[in-house]
């Protein structure tokens, strides 16, 4: 009676995405491949969008993960207290925070970014008693309201139906190509009682923009602006929740700044395995939360607990993976710049295992997914007009892999040049 | 170096509060028991809050789960197509909406309820063009911006930090305690173009509210809601996060009205297995959303897919399962009713294996679920002041289990009363 | 070139309305009476909707502001200390406040009803930290931006282009016809802590609904509205902008209560003349403005300092006029019901020189103003379906004018109905 | 028992501003000069903040109020026809409107600066089915919530109690003090999709920033504004409320850019005597308004629409009027460019009858008025530092009298910098 080969059009809504670009059934994978049910493969240079930093289904991970469920460790806590979370915390301080000097309260918001996202500007605006958030142009922090409300993206925002009010865009790092000073405008109002801004709780800012079409700031920007904050009295939020986890080399995407922001965001590779968690990370002092506060059903997703252990066990217990991705990222990068020479009106962009092919003809980025899919390569276009390629392979990718990607790369490249 | 034994309190956030009230750390669990570190086994009356209606680790799903994930099933998919998404989408048809003659679209919005509730709001609000949602006193919808804004508890939305508008509460059954007429405010202002109320967008209800102390609205009451909304062309927002999924007895707690809600929202069991899930359904005319316009990296979540599946596939493809909680809650809702009786100031509120014990001395029922955790039971209060125990044991529980379970029960209430 | 004859119709706005009611040119006017360009004399039961309450160009006051102007006493003075503002506030202090033991502080908002209430909605919020405001159905309170948020007209409503909120609805007096209690709803959600009502700063009243059909508070009700607030505290604003200046006889419509607002607001006949003039008051420890806080360039309107001094000294230094208002007032009631009496379906209500007469069938009431208009008469409809005949005769009208306008609206009722 | 002499701080709330600067009782006043009522003279550079553009009490004016007022012309009309609203639209459209070739349509909004900004965001608002508006920094525009969201001052804005939302401010004219190009971030933000920024429905803009300091717009910088709206199809509102009605030469402010507005608002000196009135203007295609959409108790001031029109036809008949102030203008800007050169740190700006000295230290300038009071001239400050003292003589002034003031002021900073 019911047409499986037909219920995706017939029952799933219209604001399915990612399955129009990729149109096949996917049904298993491993490591930096995904296989759809006719048996082709894809090599992925998407993995999760960022969600799937240790590839699919790393057999370190998944041996935990099966054992700890055949054990019938338990699956769901909310905020009660479990071994699978203390014995992540432990991991968490003993790897992360400990060796980077962090003295970060950790918050379990809910087990997505805008859960994350929510719980940081919340907990902004009772620690500061204001209302206003500054965000940066081509922002991507979620889909909730609050979070939407410091997104860019026009179409996104529009789905709200109530005007998104509390935040007022600042133009990120290098929105001007160079010609405009950094801070000029965004200091110039603070400053000016009579600007009309109103006073900020905090800024939001993604180090590299992943969404937005991979927009990196600079290390010196990004200290100027936690400078700027900091002068000032306004909380720094860094949404790390696709460049955290080590996607662009450290595990925080901060560091190589030397910044220490107010509240961080993790959510999609901190479970390690792609199953779904998140973390709102806060100096001690904004630790004002009454207890339950902010609550939510999934805050105690067990198993992935388990995972984002051993990944951090696994991966961060010293600087070797680190290395081996900025290493990989070089070569990405070197490989992108030959590529982008070969070509007019191309450039690249990136840091670590983010990097980004940008087409100065908007739809060609579309094409060259789209020829890249056709020849076994999954990657997605990200910037307000689609038109750049960004590249997000598994950190745990061999180098032969990403050399064929990004062949298959150059060479949809080539051919989207030559229709 | 790191004292694990003192983690949470040095670690975790203020925010965190199941763990303040079942001061132990647990490790397993198995069907309605979830045992601590310590050895000690707690009969489990929470299921938490709801998600675990089939139990802790159930063993049908289990082996789907440990199967799908041995064979590297794809486990983080965003919203691809894949395998264990169209089968749950056919099971979902079949077992479901089908038999029901439900025509609905189903959205995967995000794998927690807050997700979904926004998603409803949101496309309430781009469908009719209208910004306002009414809500109920001592509702519950979620912790994002949005759906808090439509939450009725005082504390929780002072964490907002901005003002929470858009939404306006109207009273739940029954809250004058059969004084007034049921609907005689919510017309009256809807059909008044002088009485200052923003014209709404849609209504969200809970058949029954779980957090809001167990308040039990009456079909025909649900019934009148629907006519007024159909009436005056607005939509109705069943939420039904914690009330769905077999919780009342029938799939859908707003079965027992007979009427069809313009959007459904369905999370915590709806995974089956505990895992973040959520769903937000409407009527294929409100599918307007453009593709892309709500995202969020966790929609494909498949390892739940695939215990959400054999959860349908196993307890809903007949009625016998339906029919099992409608006499296992009789059952609980007639020793309910003689323990009340036993004492003064004690009533009881329930529907199918959402059963509530309310006191009118408020702190007695915190007493009382302390009482019953001592001795090895776990339940929790709801309500504004706290006042209703909350009983939500799994489904799948025995009839033995709920015995023992409920003389706990009567026996931390006696020891309350006494102390 | 250009013709006068046509100029309102080719250059005025859309937006004018009562020019439409009454399709005439008036040039001059003088105590009851005010006369078109044709000639023709209209008695004036509007009185300029309470502006006028001491009439048309009122000798004793004309004499004091012709005077003025022609000594060259200053016209403009923004917040400027003048003799003439020294003057009217003595001359409030001494006949107004101290007779009724009110100890005020006096702000000049801006020159407008609107700018009373913003003055006094800014001062509450900014008094209490709270943002929500209480209004009541069917309010009118004024149509700039914070003053339309607690108006209930929906159409006026909709001409601000964005959504209205922080502010919500309760029942006004009667609202049920006496069907459900007065304060049930409303102190129950202010009391309950999960009703989520946003705790208001808070409430404002007109003690009679004038815009909204003449709906007359009870002394009782007021008196309970105003222990509500005081248990709670919350701030009680009465806006007497159309009742206050004796139109109901007393000084200030809340005096037949015995209550003491904490704001209160005054417009219309406060300058005596029709000239722009408003005042907001408060309680001392309320006054909590910066020096310029709130300003406006028309505070100073010093022509009508003069006339309001002499308004004051006039009819306020005793209790004669207050008396004469409430003898017209019965004698206007008991006529009007005698011609209720004749016809169904009509109603009267009304305290002092503010009366309605309500008419089920709602374009009646439109047609009675209208015939009235073609027989010489002016009075206006109010109510959400214009279904009320309001009746505003300046205070100093003679018994004479009064009978004689009650006979031409008779008439107009009794064609009314025969037509 | 009432003692007048203390009247003001006893009754007056803290908010009085001006009469803190100014501590005399003023009594009468002539042309350019106001009298304390201890008979002290002030020569008046601030001419009721430009209410007073045709002198204080002009004996042209005065002629015709005292013989509308004698013959008992109407005083109070709300939105009635009336002869004197007749003869000011006539006289509007013949000397104002038709020599510049304009089309609009006129509302009278309420008679303040405040009400005719309301009425013009209104109107965008409803127009254009968008809710943001563009304001620009340092912007004043009204203390009414509408207004008051898109004015800069810090210190107002905080007066609201409320968020102020919805706007969004840009960088006046050489903000940044010719580094930045004009339009760079503006332009830049509208057409990103991604910017975040919600696409408005208007800008709205002094020409001659007054209260944020005397910084004047080019016109270039208004026109390149003009086109970048028509362009982007978002509405221009000009608020001419302080330098329309001639301040700065011609009638509007904005003809020596050769714009034409969508929507312009004037009010102080439209009335001509300093008494209430103010206009909404606006293209006819935007006379969307439903009759009595937006109302007010004071939009039919008839004595200000007699003054009005006598200005109209005294001063705006020919040429004359405008050629004068530009000539009395230059003669001020010149005798300020020699002052400012004899000190560090003072500069001019100013076009006109508006003028400013700009001081590098702050408090210089209230300094300057402290004492250009003892010597008997007024004159404020301005700025969101108070850093400018701003001239706003009567239009009507004499070259002596010019001469007069410039050396009094003159001799104060030599004063102040002597100090």
């Amino acid at each position: 009676m019911i047409d499986p080969s037909t219920i995706f059009t017939t029952l799933e809504s219209e604001v399915r995405g990612y399955s129009r670009n990729w149109p096949t059934v996917f049904d298993t994978a491993k490591g930096s491949w995904i296989r759809g049910e006719d048996g082709r493969e894809y090599l992925d240079f998407f993995a999760g969008a960022g969600a799937l930093n240790y590839g699919h289904n790393n057999d370190v991970l998944k041996r935990a993960l099966l054992s700890y469920l055949a054990d019938d460790g338990i699956t769901h806590s909310l905020d009660m207290h479990t071994v699978a979370k203390r014995d992540f915390l432990t991991a968490f301080e003993e790897n992360i925070l400990r060796p980077r000097g962090l003295d970060y309260k950790v918050q379990f918001p809910g087990p997505t970014g805008t859960n994350a996202v929510e719980a940081a500007l919340k907990l902004a605006r009772k620690a500061t008693g204001r209302e206003s958030i500054i965000s940066f142009t081509n922002a991507f922090h979620g889909m909730t309201l609050g979070a939407l409300s410091v997104t860019g993206n026009s179409m996104k925002r529009a789905g709200a139906g109530v005007p998104l009010v509390h935040a007022t865009p600042m133009p990120f790092d290098n929105y001007f190509d160079g010609v405009a000073e950094d801070f000029h405008w965004f200091s110039r109002v603070l400053d000016d009682s009579g600007s009309g801004l109103n006073r900020p709780a905090a800024v939001i800012v993604e180090t590299i923009q992943g969404e937005g079409g991979v927009n990196v700031a600079r290390p010196e920007w990004l200290r100027a602006l936690a400078d700027l904050c900091a002068e000032r009295d306004i909380l720094l939020i860094v949404d790390d929740v696709q460049m955290g986890c080590g996607r662009t080399g450290p595990f925080f995407s901060f560091e190589v700044a030397g910044i220490t922001p107010d509240i961080v965001t993790l959510s999609k590779s901190i479970g390690g395995y792609g199953m779904p968690m998140a973390l709102t990370l806060f100096k001690p002092e904004l630790d004002i939360w009454a207890p339950g506060e902010h609550n939510g059903t999934f805050r105690g997703n067990n198993p992935a607990f388990v995972t984002a252990r051993v990944a951090l066990e696994q991966y961060w217990n010293d600087k070797q993976f680190e290395g081996d991705t900025l290493i990989k990222g070089s070569r990405v990068a070197e490989k992108l710049t030959t590529l982008a020479d070969d070509f007019d009106g191309v450039s690249t962009r990136g840091r670590g295992l983010v990097q980004g092919l940008a087409f100065e003809q908007p739809d060609l980025a579309t094409k060259v997914c789209s020829l890249a899919f056709d020849a076994g390569l999954l990657a997605e276009t990200s910037g307000p007009s689609d038109q750049v390629v960004k590249l997000l392979p598994p950190l745990t990718i061999s180098e032969d892999e990403l050399d064929h990607g990004l062949s298959v790369l150059a060479e949809a490249t080539a051919r989207a040049f030559g229709a």
